[in-house]
C-alpha cells in the first residue's frame, strides 16, 4: 500500500501556515520522495496535530509547503518512560526505533554498573527518533534525556511513578500487570551483562518498583524492550 | 558477566563422548574466543541435553572436545510456530534471531498478497537460528520451512493448532489471550504493507483463528514478531 509521505517539522501548523523547508528536507521530499508541486503529504509538529499539506514550491535548496485541512488531533502518548543501559551503537539505534513504535512518551539512558559506557550520541538519537515517529504514524515526538546514573535516576525518582524492572533472575511474575494501576511507569531494561547485586538489591527494595520476568530464555537488550512494552502496553497501555 | 562458550554441535553427546570439531569451529573456540587444551564450554545438540565438554586438542584445522558432565537435560520450546511474511534481508535476520531468543519452536517464512518476494536463504537462516540458540541459552534448534504460499499453508492447516493474527485493522483484542486454551498455537505476522483484503477476509473466517491487536501504532514486522510472542508467552506459553 502507497502511504502518504508523513514528515516532522519544527514550525507552527494551521490551516493557510506557510513551512518553509531546509535543505535535508527538501532533498528528501523532491529527490529521494520524488515529489513535485501541488504534491499532498502529512505534516506533524508535536504540538498541532496531523495536516494535510501541498507543495508550493519545489527547490534543492529549500521548497515551501501550505498546511491545508487538519486529518488528526494532536496526539499523545501514555505516560511511560523506557529506561535501558546504553549497548552497541547498532542495538541502541534499534531500541530508540522500538521505543518510538512501541509507544515510549520518554527515552532515557541510564548507566548502571555493568554498562560498557560507549558514548550516546544525543543527536543520532534524536534523528531516529524522528524518523521512526515518521514511519510509524504518530504525531508526537518522545522525549529523549541525557544519559544519566541509574543510581542517580533512582536518587531523584518522582511521586507517583511505578518502576517496571525486567529481572533475569525472576520467574512466573509477566501476568500480574494486568492487575496494577493506571498511572505513570517506567520500564527499566538491564544491560546485556544483567543488574549487579547492588542494583538488584535496591530494586528490590523499591516501594514503587515490580520485578517482571521475561521467560527462561536470555534476551538481548532491544528484545527486552520491545518484549516489556507489548506486555506494558497490552495491560495498561493504549492497547488495551 | 563472562559466561562460559556455548556451541551446537552435529553429533551425539554422553560421559566421555569424543566430539571432533570442523574448521569453522575450531576457529571460533580456538582464534576468536581464544580457548586452549582443558578450557571448558558448554555443548548442545537439540536431543541429549546440555553438556560440559573439555577442549583435548586444540589444532586450527579441527580439534577435539570430551564430554564430561550433563549439565541440563533436554529442553523443548512450547509448541508455538512463527509465521511471518519475508522482508528485507536485514529485517528478515533479526525476526529470526527474535523468534529464537522468544521461543518459538518453528519458523516459517509465508509468501503473502503484498510479500515482496525477495529470495530467502535458507542457509543464512539456519546459520542465524544456530548463533541465537548458542547466545539465548536453548538446547535445541527451531525448526525452519521452505517459504511457501499462505494460502497453501492455511489450506493444509494441522487439525488442533491455533493460528493467533496480527491484524493492524483490529483494536483492543490483546488481552482476551489469558482465556485462550494451552494448545499448539502459530503466530502470523503480516507484510510490511499489510494482509490483502482476500487475506483478511479469509482469515478472519477461520475457526481456528484469533485477531490480536498491537496497538494503534505501525509497528515494522520485527517490532511486531517480538510483541506478539510476547504476549503469547506471558499468557500461554513458558513465561506464564
Amino acid at each position: 500500500m502507497a502511504s502518504k509521505v508523513r514528515l516532522y517539522v519544527d514550525q507552527p501548523l494551521g490551516e493557510g501556515q506557510t513551512v518553509r523547508l531546509d535543505r535535508d528536507q527538501a532533498h528528501y521530499l523532491f529527490s529521494v520522495m520524488r515529489l513535485g508541486p501541488g504534491a499532498v503529504l502529512t505534516l506533524f509538529n508535536g504540538q498541532d496535530g496531523e495536516w494535510d499539506a501541498e507543495v508550493a514550491l519545489a527547490d534543492k535548496k529549500g521548497g515551501a509547503l501550505v498546511c491545508r485541512t487538519l486529518t488528526r488531533p494532536q496526539g499523545s502518548p501514555p505516560d511511560l518512560w523506557l529506561m535501558f543501559a546504553p549497548v552497541k551503537k547498532a542495538r541502541t539505534d534499534f531500541i530508540v526505533e522500538k521505543a518510538v513504535e512501541m509507544g515510549a512518551a520518554r527515552i532515557m539512558p541510564v548507566l548502571t554498573d555493568y554498562t560498557n559506557a560507549e558514548r550516546v550520541r544525543g543527536d543520532r538519537m534524536a534523528a531516529h527518533i524522528r524518523e521512526a515517529a515518521e514511519q510509524c504514524g504518530i504525531s508526537y515526538l518522545p522525549d529523549v534525556t541525557e544519559p544519566e546514573k541509574l543510581a542517580r535516576v533512582l536518587d531523584h525518582w518522582p511521586d507517583g511513578r511505578r518502576l517496571m524492572f525486567c529481572d533475569e533472575t525472576r520467574l512466573g511474575a509477566a501476568t500480574s500487570l494486568a492487575t496494577e494501576p493506571r498511572q505513570p511507569w517506567a520500564i527499566l531494561i538491564g544491560p546485556e551483562g544483567g543488574f549487579s547485586g547492588g542494583e538488584r538489591e535496591r530494586l528490590a527494595g523499591l516501594p514503587y518498583a515490580l520485578p517482571v520476568s521475561l521467560g527462561p530464555r536470555i534476551l538481548r537488550a532491544d528484545t527486552a524492550a520491545v518484549a516489556a512494552l507489548a506486555l506494558w502496553q497490552a495491560a495498561l497501555g493504549d492497547w488495551a
